[in-house]
């Protein structure tokens, strides 16, 4: 819990507008709350992007872009992004997500779960999900990580699909939708954060960067048609392919349980994203992130039996921040 | 600061996976760090949806759609939102925002500032804007409400459609954007934040309802190839957007204060999202929307700039709550 308050408190420094319109020529040191609960992410000091020196010892893609961007924050629109630093003095080294994102995930949620199918639609959903999971098997055998990454780019077409067009319908309609378009967004980025931590781990090769344009063609008008046609369904296909993803998980555990896995060191990008021991290794980043897949599963099987007792999401609060 | 510091402690509690998990059966008052700085939002009163009462007096359809919502969150999935209450045991009625998402907007932006078009991309999406300017003065005249309603329901597809290209591009190249996507997502939901404040105070004829529904069908389809096409001229387009927004704005408060509009009392949702005081009025609604519009034009032309100068977006962190 303290380490929550600590992240939101940092994340409501981050925030205020004031961070970007005061003429900061000097650092600011933010104290936390309590300095007892927060770990790594304990306290946060930050100076205007303009201020800091260049460094050489980047720890990924995303830390030297922040650095080339000198060059362009030199815009005369004069926008920065206030930097945040960790307690030791290291600079946080992420734009895809800031500290207050990062969470402890809930491993205790059922991966066993299964939702019967009853309607023609679940069956056509269920059906469907398990044709795809025969091609992926078949594809990637027990290439265990290629099969992970491949599958995170697929999983994150879905939420961005749903919440893009339940957005154009509270637009179309002035309709509230009950916090499902933030809700199902949040989902697009938690898969999109899977996607970025298996690449730390797996890099692609060509004929899978060919697989994901081709299959991201096709999977996303498919998707983005089929949602049209039956959000209901829709929904449910997404939580059969969650149901699919624990399934794969569970077996890249036991891939790392039985040795033929190398149980290699996380990635930095886990570590600070899960709020995982600095000492976490694939084995703590695979249960994390199939505790996310059964939470989303929960998600779009709960959506689609709103849809199924002939209501619609915004009649239901969506669970945002729901991990 | 002490609000920001507030919002974010409830955000913490709220958003802390227990609240979905652990079995509450009473109710859990939350105390605040500060009591003196939060005002209406200053501390939240939770507990699980369950178990709360049916309630007669609805504010607004999203406080009907949580309540209705009861025999819905009976799904075997067992998902609920718990529930946030003001200080005063009010009951939180939006579900599209938290308390936690509100913001004091900065109003010191300057709303006269102009990018001066210089490449040919430049020159056609300001005579673009301008001649959708003409269309829409002519349509709507001098009726304030309706215009800025319409605008809201185009201002806000194009950030939608950015962010969701941004997050498959980043799926398709497995690479990080910078924060990019979110910025985006967070400018789509604050212009839907618009709407549903402006739907608040004009209630649209059938004609502008068919109108909204033609009008985003032909585009969001155009927006979405113009932004593969030209993710540079794109955001200049949007950039100049809002300074047509910000032109729209500042008439609508001449026309407040000239008495041509009446100033009537401010929707409750625009005092919960822009944390304005419980006697605020349209014109202080009016103004702090121009705020955040004028936010956008510098993130669009400052985005259009990034790629003015040969780098991809990723390259410059994103300004990520930047009101």
């Amino acid at each position: 819990m303290k380490n929550l308050l600590l992240r939101s408190t940092a994340r409501a420094l981050f925030c205020s507008s004031q961070s970007y319109h005061s003429g900061l020529s000097t650092a600011v040191t933010v104290q936390p709350r309590h300095q007892n609960g927060g770990g790594a992410l304990g306290s946060f000091y930050w100076q205007k992007m303009s201020t800091l020196p260049e460094k050489k010892d980047q720890r990924s893609e995303e830390n030297k872009n922040s650095n080339d961007s000198n060059t362009v924050v030199s815009s005369y629109w004069g926008i920065t992004r206030p930097k945040v630093k960790r307690e030791d003095g290291t600079e946080w080294p992420w734009n895809c997500f800031m500290p207050w994102e990062s969470y402890s995930s809930d491993v205790s949620i059922d991966v066993t779960k299964h939702h019967v199918p009853k309607t023609f639609g679940d069956k056509f959903a269920f059906r469907s999900v398990k044709f795809l999971r025969v091609l992926s098997d078949l594809y990637f055998k027990e290439r265990y990580g290629c099969h992970a990454m491949m599958l995170e780019t697929i999983a994150a077409v879905p939420p961005m699909v749903g919440g893009m067009l339940l957005h154009l319908k509270s637009l179309r309609k002035f309709q509230h939708t009950g916090g499902w378009i933030k809700a199902l967004l949040e989902e697009a980025e938690n898969e999109r954060m899977h996607l970025m931590t298996m690449v730390e781990l797996v890099k692609p090769s060509w004929h899978e960067r060919l697989l994901v344009i081709t299959a991201q063609g096709v999977f996303f008008n498919a998707f983005f048609v089929f949602y049209i046609l039956s959000p209901k369904t829709a929904h449910r296909f997404v939580g059969y392919l969650e149901e699919e993803a624990v399934i794969s998980y569970t077996q890249h555990l036991d891939a790392i349980e039985s040795g033929k896995v190398e149980n290699v060191p996380a990635p930095a990008i886990a570590i600070d994203y899960w709020r995982l021991p600095k000492d976490a290794t694939l084995k703590d980043v695979i249960t994390v992130i199939r505790a996310d897949e059964a939470h989303h599963r929960d998600v779009n099987h709960f959506a689609s039996d709103i849809h199924h007792q002939g209501k619609e999401l915004k009649e239901a609060p969506a669970p945002v921040g729901y991990h």
